[in-house]
């Protein structure tokens, strides 16, 4: 029972069973049991800026996306219902730690959001009524950044602010949901950066 | 021996071929024969502004890179002695066909890059000799992104000619080197817009 610079009690396992615990075939050489956080939706109205998660099924993108908001300054990352469960194990890798760092709101609509009294940024790779290019956007203030499956009927599109699109160059697909929020939540940075 | 959309020949499959044939358990629908193409290094020199990849070893990440430098607008992506196989399967999957649409050239060294021409931009998560953040370095002109491992030793750190870095703002580890190229990539297409 050693500590490893923290308060935490750790034990040193035989060969073996930390492959036969862990969910990969080849774990890492650590593992840890922590309490899961849970973010109550009270909570999302003294957040500055969020990211909204909007009915995201691949474990490793979700993952990603709590990377980049958590790296770049985001106040917290809300789920919505539909999105892949934020404690699925694949999500919990491809966050490489990340979601313990940040606020993680399950299940909560786009319209919960929107009455915490923050402003919908809704991504598209497409053009959308009004949209502009990221760069070209104000995305400082009280804004939550949607991503992931674009507004999918009216009741949703409604409840977007302002739509953004990132300009692609090439000719091949759009970017996937991970790269189009880290691209975007390093804007947001930035402009708040020189905002302040 | 329908045609959809293109001259080339296509073949309609009895049950159970594709699945015999492709690398993944549960296959794509369609399957294509294509051509390598072979990118020499004296097609470099007509090259704009490029990725160098060095040292990459996680398939994904390759072709997260190859997604990123095509959408945002490169003229290439150089792979260093080291990087994994451009035609690795897992490479070409992750690329989501980016991979051609943009010239690849395999097994050139920075040192072979700078010689044509370019003027050697290198990014770190750590502080470097004169670094700035991305979005206050210039990065116009004819440049070459060096993504991946940082450099090694004093022979390629001499190369470069700028350092960059992605402000980090978590208390996380810094991002991959996919999303980090990600958002170099969309800069530089940013400020390359600008300024023409």
């Amino acid at each position: 029972m050693a500590v490893l610079g923290t308060s935490a009690r750790t034990f040193e396992l035989e060969n073996g069973v930390l492959e036969r615990v862990a969910s990969t075939t080849t774990p890492q050489p650590v593992i840890a049991i922590a309490e899961r956080r849970v973010s109550e939706v009270e909570e999302l109205e003294s957040c500055e800026w969020i990211v909204i998660a909007d009915q995201i099924s691949d474990p490793g993108n979700l993952g990603t996306i709590f990377r980049s908001a958590e790296a770049a300054g985001a106040s917290g990352v809300v789920l919505t219902p539909g999105t892949v469960e934020a404690f699925n194990s694949k999500v919990v890798r491809s966050s490489a730690g990340s979601m313990f760092y940040i606020p993680v709101f399950e299940d909560i609509t786009i319209d919960e959001v929107k009455q915490a009294g923050f402003s919908i940024v809704g991504t598209s790779s497409h053009e959308q009524r009004g949209s502009r290019p990221f760069t070209e956007a104000s995305l400082t203030g009280k804004i939550a950044i949607v991503v992931g499956n674009e507004a999918h009927g009216m009741d949703d599109a409604e409840l977007v602010d302002q739509w953004i699109t990132i300009p692609h160059r090439g000719r091949s697909e759009s970017l996937n949901v991970a790269m189009a929020a880290t691209v975007v939540c390093f804007e947001v940075a930035h402009q708040r950066d020189n905002a302040n």
